[in-house]
């Protein structure tokens, strides 16, 4: 939650904007993912407005990461990786929630995917960057691994706690390896085209 | 409704649109902000689908528009003017409404940023122009403002009329303000990055 | 489905992505015109939670477009005709099922023209390329044009197969023709504006 805002806050800061507007888009990054989740599914109120300290969480962790990022080096960086966090959380506590209401693991994994992807598109689609999605490194694929694996470890073992953890993990050690050493698909599976 | 939808129009206009592609766009900014908070309230049918009225006069508006705008000078300057009209008038009015349907008021105050926002975001985006969110004036802080004081007034006063006027005034005298002598928040509220 | 799976393969493909993250813009833009319409129309769940064989399809056809679209030549004159048949089948295609919900023909004819465009607009937005629908030649047109038709046929014939070919066929002829011979509205119907 808060990583996503804070990753809002620093992406979307670049642009000389004002405190509250960079608040309201750290807010907006941070539950975009999971509204979009909640609309599809369809199933009960959106997550924020049933529990609403999830919208005050992002409100003050955006707050806080406008204050606190200016005394941060390298802090493209340090988006990368926070960034990555948030997507390996999202990605899994919407598979899980998905799984929870009753849907098959298919729509699980797929719903996984998209939270977890939709918070940064949508900042970097309204900050006008390059959405990460589209650069070469892995980025939709450890969060696919990730949601399957949770939705195996689910169907097999009745450990949460644990199944959560270890596929949040495999996301984000896949992920923070792909930033570290740009790690990417060889070159037959990336796209080319005849010119 | 109709102004925003007017925004739409003069926004998009600069990209040699034929007319029916422009007055899509302008009905989808004005409808836009509208629909994405009834979806997320989930409350009943979208606005525009219960009463098709709002709908004609999206579309007649645009039409309107799309003719009478070669005729005005300094159009960018007007658009300014109009779209803080379309964010006044969306913000309260989404506040009301979702105050109306039983939320509390920090959702209500959310649910009016956003719906307020939205529209234009919408337009902004699918026109790839530079967000006036993004701008260094105040932008969502009026709307955010105006939202507060139409929750408090409604909360301790039953004239419904004149606490929409009070507040849409509140948004649209901030906003209009920041547009004509340039007003923006503080250096030290405004985003700085150690480069 | 497979046709705007293919398109958002072609389309994303310029930018040196993985195939999994081009995967998922396909079946993005093969499922976001639908989902948007199901979400709107708010009827019973999302059509690929409810069948998933249009994600199968959806992600079969976006995993063929990526290995095969290397050996065609005038890949992007080839993405404008899918295009243009994705645009015709969705717009009836919605347009179809709005009226069978019971809805009004205007309604029915606008969800049948967002659900056309937005699949599109979505992946060009996503791609941050310039979408289609701002182009000069006709886009939106052909398919209001055929929605419209197909409403017509719908209410004063019985044969719905008849009229689904009638009007997807009148949308992708209008459109075809208007990319081979590049038409666009006369002049007087095209945007401009007092510099």
């Amino acid at each position: 939650m808060a990583a996503f805002a804070i990753t809002g806050v620093i992406s979307a800061g670049k642009k000389d904007m004002d405190i509250f507007s960079i608040v309201l888009l750290g807010v907006v990054t941070a539950t975009g993912g999971g509204t979009l989740r909640d609309i599809i599914l369809d199933a009960g109120p959106i997550f924020w407005i049933a529990d609403l300290s999830y919208l005050w969480v992002s409100i003050i962790a955006s707050i806080l990461a406008f204050f606190l990022v200016r005394y941060v080096d390298h802090v493209w960086q340090l988006l990368l990786y926070i960034d990555a966090f948030g997507l390996s959380l999202f990605t899994i506590l919407a598979t899980e929630k998905t799984i929870d209401l009753g849907f098959s693991n298919p729509v699980a994994v797929m719903m996984g995917l998209i939270t977890g992807i939709a918070g940064g598109m949508i900042r970097d689609v309204l900050t006008s960057r390059m959405p990460l999605l589209l650069g070469k490194e892995f980025y939709a694929t450890p969060a696919l691994l990730g949601a399957i694996v949770f939705a195996t470890l689910h169907y097999y073992f009745p450990f949460s706690d644990l199944n959560r953890l270890c596929s949040i993990s495999v996301i984000f050690i896949f992920r923070a390896s792909a930033i570290q050493w740009d790690l990417y698909y060889p070159q037959w599976l990336t796209y080319r085209i005849k010119k």
